[in-house]
């Protein structure tokens, strides 16, 4: 399988820390985000939505959409299990995912912030507050009181929850989002960082990494 | 079970069709999002993102996230499946739900647009051309090209892909995105109205419709 991903895009961050927690070997591409290569005919041709991570299977098909990629690779390789076997739990662990995937990252990934910036014509200072806004009202500070670390976010082992947070706890710090009032969220952050395959998805420890 | 909605909120038109496809009732109680009531005390304790939809169980457990929900009562009462079998099937009708869910709704809902109103100063005219080039760019006009309506958007009964696809499609006219390029949805959008649990949840229909 090829992993077509950029060593600080968030979403493609998810995807290598599921990889490295199911043990599944990929050749990582990188699609250089800053030269606007997602948006080459080439890489529409595999993912018209012209964003990172894909995921080309074997077979040349092309999967798109980190959770989607992430509840496959949770299918095809059960062990461990990054989705509940309970539904209840479940619902939780995956709500927590989707609080990021849906109100938290879409609001300050590149497109949006280069739409505030060119065609809004915000300031850096406006642009800034904007996504620490998004980061943490609704964000981490509601996600803060939906876990109960152990010492992951719903128990003694990593869930998609974890591997959702740790990329956004990653940009927020990137954007000098302040986190001192969020103490669980802080302890999930410094148990992941202890676990290898969390640690070799950093994107400092990527190939592609400037 | 109570579903905590809106009528046109996207997100519970979302569960409502789901609900309906299943044959599940629930009580509905309403949260008036233009008076605020997401904010109140009283449902924060329940969904602390301030956000509906929330799905509380007999037991008093609350889910939140449409998705989550969504998954849940896929598991809960599998008959029909919204999400395919077939895992690679499954990753790709995610997809299309997630596009929607990540990369359009998040963009123009409620919250969002109050902030490019109220913080940024935005006219109305930016506001709607923000909403117009977020519902369609890298969104509904590159969903057109992930599906291949027969005559749902994978196949011949409705999957999580429509119940996702039809409340966007509701919000695109609502804002006068144009939808003449995009035959694909706009038949998918047909085959779907014609099916009662569609219709049934559409947000006219709803008890707290203005």
């Amino acid at each position: 399988m090829k992993l077509y991903g950029y060593f600080r895009s968030s979403a493609a961050y998810r995807v290598r820390i599921a990889l490295n927690l199911k043990g599944v070997a990929v050749d990582h591409v990188p699609v250089h985000l800053m030269r606007d290569e997602q948006r080459r005919p080439e890489f529409l041709a595999k993912n018209p939505q012209g964003l990172a991570p894909a995921l080309e299977l074997d077979d040349g098909s092309v999967l798109t959409q980190s959770l989607a990629i992430i509840e496959y690779l949770d299918t095809l390789r059960p062990e461990p299990r990054l989705i509940p076997a309970d539904a209840v739990l479940a619902a939780k662990v995956r709500a927590v995912a989707l609080a990021i995937a849906c109100d938290i990252h879409p609001l300050h990934n590149r497109r949006v912030v280069g739409y505030l910036e060119r065609e809004l014509k915000q300031s850096q200072a406006a642009v800034d507050a904007w996504i620490r806004h998004w980061i943490l009202k609704g964000g981490l500070e509601a996600i803060e009181q939906l876990i109960a670390p152990a010492p992951f976010c719903f128990g003694s082992s990593p869930t998609l929850a974890d591997v959702f947070l740790i990329p956004q706890m990653f940009s927020a710090r990137r954007f000098a989002a302040p986190l001192e009032h969020l103490p669980k969220l802080r302890a999930v952050e410094a148990a992941c960082a202890a676990l290898p395959a969390f640690a070799a998805a950093h994107p400092s420890r990527q190939a592609d990494a400037e």
